[in-house]
Parts: C-alpha cells; structure tokens; sequence
C-alpha cells in the first residue's frame, strides 16, 4: 500500500480537519463565498443535496406531511415572546435594521438613516414562533388535526468559527412542524420522524446511525423529549446528524394553538418539530470519504456512472463517442436501486487522466474510461470507486469487461456498491465503540491511550438530572467528551452507574463530537 | 347563467382586485404573515410551486445546466461596484447591521450595539455580483466554457406596496446564469432559454404568452438585450411572467469573468441571465381563475383527482372507503401528461358539500364524490372543475360514470381539461388583442372606449431611442400604457410609426401591465 501514490495531498491519518477540507475542495463540493461563515455550494455538492432533499421529500410527504413556506423574516418582538428569561437572553443572529441603501456623498453606499424599521426583523434562525403563529390561526377544531407541515429552507445562526458543511453561518435545512390533539399521538409522531431520519441516513445516504433520546441537558429549549440520530466519523467523533423534538404544550401555549376538543371543552395541541440539514454532507464525507477524496454512496450521486471516452482531438473521437453512447442509452435504459440509472457522458475538453481523477476526487460510484484500443477490442475501463486500488500490486484496480457486459452489470454493481458502503462504515463504527467499561476512570483511560482517533465508549448510568447531571456533564467536559444518546433499541442496563456507583438503569454512549 | 351561486363572494367583472384577494384565500394558497410585505405560502399555493420548479427544473437540466448555491448575503461594497452612478443610487433593499440581539435592560430586545457588524450585508435582491465573483474563480481558460448555473432561493426586494404573488417583499425565484466564449453563443442562449420558459408556460401552466424582446428602457440594468414572456390576465392586463438577458460582457468586465481563448489572448465572457419567480403563480390564477375560484392546470395541480366519500360517520363508512379506494388504486397506476396520476382520497372529517365546494375553489381539476347511493349503483359522481357548471339548468354538471368507466377515461380527462384551459386562455386573448389601430389617436381611443378590461393593442413604430423613445414612454404614461414586447415571430410592419409617422419597423404590443 505505501507505494500508493494517493489523489488528495493529505491523508486522513495525519491530519483530518486538513483532509476534510481538502476533501471538500478538490471534490469540488463547495468554497468560501468571500461573505463572512457563508459557503458557495458548487454543483456537485448541491447535486448530493438535491438527492438527499427529493428521497427525504418522498419519505415526509409519505407520512402525510405537507410542504409550505414561511417568511425569511421574524418580528424581533416575536423572540421576547419566546425568551422566557430575556434578562440572560444574547442569541448571535443576523439582524435586519434598514431596507434602503443611499449613497454617502463620498462615493460610498450606507444605509440610508430616513430607511430605519421601526422593529428590526431577524433573519430566521429556525421558524418555530413563525410556524406557530400560522398553526394558531390554521387550528379552530379537532376536524383540523393533526396538521402536519415541512419547510424546505435556508436559516441563518451567526457563527464566530465555521467549518464548510457542519457549521455555517447560513445553511439549508428542511424542519417539519406538527400539532397534534394528544400527547400520546404527538410522542409517536416524534419517534416516526425519527424512524425517517433513521432509514434516510441508513438506506440513503450509507450512514449507520444510532437513533436515540438525548440527555435532558440537550434537548432543544422548550422541548419535553429530544431524539437525535448519530453518526460516527472516520476520526472516530459522533456527528448528530439529524433531531426529532416533543414539545408538549409548551410551544402551543407560546403561539396560541389552541382547539375545539370533540368531546367539547377548549384543548391546547401537542407540537413536534424535527430536522435535519446540509450538515448531513459534512457526514457523509466524512464517513465514506478516503485519501483519494470522495465516495458518494450511489442512491445519492447525481451522477452514478461517468462515462469518459479518452478523447485525442482527432477524425477517430466521432466513432469513440458513438461508442461511449451506446453504452449511455444502455443504462439510461435501466434502473438500479429502484430509479433509472444517472450517467453522464463526459465529452467536455480536457487531459483524460485529469478528468478521471477529477472524478475520482469526486467520488462518482463507478467510472468507464474508453480509449480506442477498447473500443477496438469492444471492451470498457471500468473502476468502481469503492475498490479502486489493487491492494497487492498498488495500482489502479480496473477491469475491462466487454461493453455489452458493462451495460448489462452496472445497475447490479450500483446497489453493491450502496450496500458495501454501508457495511464497511457500520464495521468501523462497531469496531470503534467500546463496551464494558464500568468505571469513570476506565473512560479516562480509553480516550487518554487509544490513540488519535478513539472512537466512543458505551457506559452505564443512572440517568441523573439536575444538578447531578450538571456535575457529569462538567466532569465529561473536562475530557472534552459529551453524553450522545440513549439508544432506543439497547439491551437492558445491568450494571452499576459509571459516575455514582448507584444501580444504572441505561447504557449512554460517550464520543467526542463535532 | 344568473340563477347559479358562485363559490367565490366578488365577481371578476365586479372588482377583479377583489375577485383576486379572496380567489387566494378562499382557494387556500396564500395568507399574509404579520411580517410587513411577506407572504405565507399555504401547502396548496406551495405545492403548486413544486410542481413548477420540478417541471422547469428538469427543463433547465436538460439543457444542460447545473444546480448550485450562493449567499443569501452580499457584501455592501458589491453594489458599489455594481452602480457605476453611486451618486444617484438608492434601492429599496433589506440591509443586515448587526449580529446579535441583547436584553436592553427593560424587558426587551435590541440589537447588540456592541454587535455592529463593519460592513453592512444586503440580503440578496438578485445574485449577479456574488454569482459573477464565483464565475471570475471557475473560468480560466476556453475549456471551462460554456459555464451554465442556476440557482433556486429567495430574493428580497423592500417593497412598498404588495400583493400576494405579484409583487411582495420577499419571494422565490430560479435565477440562472451563464458564461459564454462568444456573443454569438450567448445570444443563442438567451433566446434556447426564452423558448424554455415559453413551453414551460404554455405547455406546463396552459398560459398562452407572447415572446419577444423589451424596448430598450425597459432593459435590465447593464443588458444588451432584454427578452421577456407575456401573458395577459382576465381584466386584459399584461403580466410579465419571465425574463432573459444577454448580458454582453458588462458583467463578466465588472466581476473579472476572463478565459484563455482556445487561439490564445485573454478575452471576457459573455454571459447571459434569466429567470421566473412565484410571481407566475399570480399569473395562473388570474388566467385561469373563475367565479369559483381557482381552475390549476392538470400538469401543475398537487392532487388532479381528489376523491371524497361522502362519510356518515357510522358502520357504512369502512365499505364506501374500500370503493373509493378502489378507483384511487386505479388510478394511481396509470399515467396522465407523462407522469403518475397524482390521486387523493380525502377522508379528513368535515361535511361532504363544505369539502366538495373547498375542492372546487382550490381548483382540483377533477372531482370524484361518492355516496352510498353511488356505490349501490357501481357509478361515481364526477366533476370537471373546468365544466363546473350545466349553463342551461344553472346547476352542477356532474356526471355519473361507473367506476371502472371513471378509472379508464379520468387520465384521458386529465389532458383534455389541460389543452381546454390553455385554448379557453388563448381564445380570450387572441379576442382581446387589437391589430389595425394605426394612429395614437385609435390607441387613445380603444382604452378610453373599451370598457374596464379593454385588452391588448398591436402597433406599428419605427423603434425609437434615446430621447424620441422617452418621449414615447412619457406619452404611454399619461395613459398608464406600456410598451410590453416586439413579438419574436411577428409579420414584418408595413405601415407607419403611431407616434412619428415615420415607416414603421416593428410591431408592438401596448397594454396596462401588473
Ligand atoms: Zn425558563
Ligand atoms: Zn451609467
């Protein structure tokens, strides 16, 4: 392997915050925009995103959902409403105060004084108080629930360090908003998003997650129950990749939502809120990646087969991308994983070896170089990227099976290459998380011996609150560890309490986090 | 016709601004926000928008564009650039002055003096700048060209007076842009994506338009060449439902978009811009829109067939839902126009007539009731949203099908109720477009003498400019006239110029205008 000479110029061993950017970079998914925490998406990042928006819109509006739009802006008044202690209130969020720009006198632009709002309107951080205010006016009666809505949306949280994808000052989300009659529809309305969510990041985007109810001291303001989904990175560090809220009454009695029970009698609704967004790239880059840059799992590439007839600017390049075509109207023709199968043929102009590497670094799934001695001999180049060194000899592993062969396997390779995605990241991640240890000083020891990239602990506790959790959380902060979930699905606890030695009554998993 | 009741309480030809209001909120699309200029899009209004955007969206994909992302913040100093007359600017913008909302020690918020950002951002009223900043890096040489983006988001523009969908301060839009090597490519563009926009609205919304290109006031700042799509509503008024741009290389010189040339030498790109927004959606409803609300073309309707059971609320209602399910199951395996039936059986509680007569405001193109009565019989009740009416008896035409004749001839209807409303809409417009007035005089005349809604007038001019054009645009004025276009496929002039006397070059359309 050392004589590998990899596509990225950092390997994810020496550095991974370097290999993430550069990752990002040469992959072409995104950039600085020269406007302060604000990314340009290129093509073929938002094309992931495109993917990743139109199979979750299939799964939300299968629930029942429907798709509406709320305003960028919210009243500043509407946050004095929602911050029950304003005194200790100081939220980092962009404020709109003018709507003209004059120019200065001095060949500048300013806001124009005379232009100031009476209330300043914040660009939305999430649309809670919005969405709330439209449920108030939407549900008179109990004939009106559940109302069930999702926004597809940018939001804006202003962020002193940005990292591309995980943490920008803008970025695009989707956040579903539901109000139910009762408490009980609405606790299983929030475990169906979270099931959603779930199945997405598994089935979708190859990313193995653990869905699970957060500590109290993470749940969302407001909220009665927080569940998230977490994903494990290849530095070992959990990604909260998506969250499913129960909000009890509390953001009824905020906005008003109130209903005309059947039974007769005044009711206010249960709400749930759950989302998730572009933040689910920076995951999925940094669960498949590797140090030849990219892996996109097929069911979310834009495009799945690439198709790069090695073209030398000559009378003979006609013929060879007639070739290539047959081969694209093939599998144009045909489906993998349950849709027709995306390929481009890629004529642009450019040095062969460039563009494949350049889409190597992109990640496509699979890619089909075809020069003219394959064409002679009515055969294709063809890499998956998943697999794409021979390990013993060190060089590209290609094979070259005849065209039709390719048109006829491709669709088939598409869904293996999905499934080994997902089962080399769920591998890693079982190997990565350690069990059995009882003790707060054997946690120490783990993070402290296992290395650069140490992965997460399964521990056992007694579920403390208040002022007992406090000190837990202080005493994991130290550590720069924090508390992830509570699995819905773990086997029962039995053992003791890692941090007070009482009976636990649930396994925690433990990570550094992003 | 005057013994029917209409579902709507104003009547088009008694205050079409009236009719418009309530055909919007009794269709249940759109609501005000209580955040001033911005709308509320309700998951009916919305869902139409989806239908859109993935309609144009595979339209502009299939010619060969890309999908990206660019800030919703754009740093002020960019319009410093961008107006070469600072002196003279002011625009009506939404300006972001700070970063952090604070208590002000009263029991309120403020914006954090101590949060003031240095430079102001202007929340995006179009993309040019940030988008042209991002061209100048990915063009490099002749190989990156052509560049074809286009983004899908929300602009902002500070707007005094609104209405919903028209005009209001925030809305949605696809904008695109393009880099091109030469003039004669990007000219070539702006008319490919003219003509897209032309099928997209006749053939997707059944909007008849005329394509043609703006008189040169009515440019957009710093085009060559301004195209634009227009249709006219039901109160004879023309709307501009899109635009297209040829640049020239003004953008691509004030934002350094440069390339090698395949023959060597540094040249500028041309580059093209164009774009349609929500504010189609106003214009479907003015064309398509009756007494009773709205009528969605077939091709753009969230649900074509919404299916009701006429529910009792007793044993009998299981039963009656199996039958209608039988004819949702039909459906929904077979096609209409090219795609899936999109098919709902609304069992939500409510009175049957309350449900049937929100249905037919909100414009579903086909109706199916069925009571237990139908079900005895083998038949359904079906309505054609577009023949709502039997005009010899005043009331509801219905039809009786058996429900295997509803579920083999309803696709079929599907596409008839889509060329009816696109031919119903051209007729009316067609009858409504004045040719042979040859003097302004005659124009004078026609509006003065034409009743509230007197339509369009076809003229004659010799295309003024500079100063002569001016003065033609202030004539227009006096009359809250406007030069629309110079259809694309006009017959030659061959008379002369309405304002000079001169030989007329051009045919022109003169109408009243949102
Ligand atoms: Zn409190
Ligand atoms: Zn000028």
């Amino acid at each position: 392997m050392s004589n590998i000479r990899h596509a990225l110029s950092v390997k994810r061993e020496d550095d991974f915050a370097a290999w993430y950017q550069a990752a990002i970079a040469e992959g072409q998914m995104a950039e600085e925009s020269g406007v302060r925490g604000c990314m340009v998406i290129k093509p073929w990042g938002y094309g992931i995103w495109e993917r990743i928006q139109r199979l979750l819109d299939d799964r939300i509006k299968a629930t029942g959902h429907d798709n509406a739009y709320f305003p960028l802006f919210i009243p500043l008044s509407n946050f004095e409403r929602e911050a029950d202690h304003v005194e200790g209130f100081a939220k980092e969020m962009a404020v709109v105060t003018h709507h003209r720009l004059i120019a200065d006198g001095k060949g500048g632009l300013i806001p124009d004084p005379d232009a100031k709002l009476e209330e300043p309107l914040v660009v939305r951080p999430t649309s809670e108080t919005i969405i709330g205010d439209a449920m108030a006016r939407w549900v008179q009666s109990w004939r009106d629930l559940p109302l069930k809505l999702n926004q597809w949306a940018n939001v804006v949280r202003w962020e002193m360090r940005t990292r591309m994808f995980l943490r920008t000052s803008e970025f695009l989300w989707q956040e579903g908003h539901t109000a139910h009659a009762t408490a009980e529809e609405a606790k299983d309305h929030t475990l169906t998003m979270l099931e959603v969510y779930r199945a997405m990041a598994e089935e979708d985007l190859a990313l193995p997650v653990i869905a699970g109810e957060k500590p109290e001291h993470e749940r969302f303001p407001g909220a009665v129950e927080t569940w998230s989904i977490e994903a494990m990175m290849q530095d070992g560090k959990a990604l909260q990749a998506g969250t499913s809220h129960y909000l009890g009454t509390n953001f009824a009695k905020a906005s008003g939502i109130k209903y005309q029970a059947q039974e007769g009698g005044e009711q206010f609704a249960h709400t749930t809120s759950w989302g998730v967004s572009t933040r689910l790239i920076g995951g999925i880059i940094m669960t498949h990646g590797d140090d030849d840059g990219l892996r996109v799992p097929p069911r979310i590439a834009p495009w799945q087969v690439v198709i790069l007839p090695m073209l030398r600017g000559n009378d003979d390049d006609a013929a060879l991308i007639d070739y290539c075509d047959g081969l694209r109207a093939t599998l144009a023709g045909q489906h993998a994983l349950g849709e027709p199968v995306r390929v481009l043929l890629d004529t642009k102009p450019g040095k062969p070896a460039q563009k494949r590497w350049d889409w190597v670094r992109k990640g496509a799934p699979v890619i089909v170089e075809v020069g003219g001695r394959d064409m002679e001999n009515g055969v294709v180049t063809l890499i998956r990227r998943d697999q794409l060194w021979d390990m013993e000899t060190g060089k590209l592993n290609a094979q070259a099976p005849t065209r039709e062969i390719a048109g006829q396997t491709i669709p088939g390779v598409l869904g293996d290459i999905q499934q080994a995605l997902f089962i080399e990241a769920a591998e890693r991640r079982d190997a990565n998380i350690a069990t059995g240890i009882d003790s707060w000083d054997g946690v120490v020891e783990f993070f402290a011996s296992n290395g650069k990239y140490p992965g997460w602990v399964e521990v056992q506790w007694a579920k403390p609150t208040g002022d007992a959790l406090e000190q837990v959380v202080e005493k994991l902060k130290d550590q720069k560890l924090t508390v992830r979930n509570v699995p819905r699905d773990a086997t029962p606890a039995n053992g003791t309490c890692i941090f007070t030695g009482e009976p636990a009554t649930e396994r925690v998993y433990v990570a550094r986090a992003y």
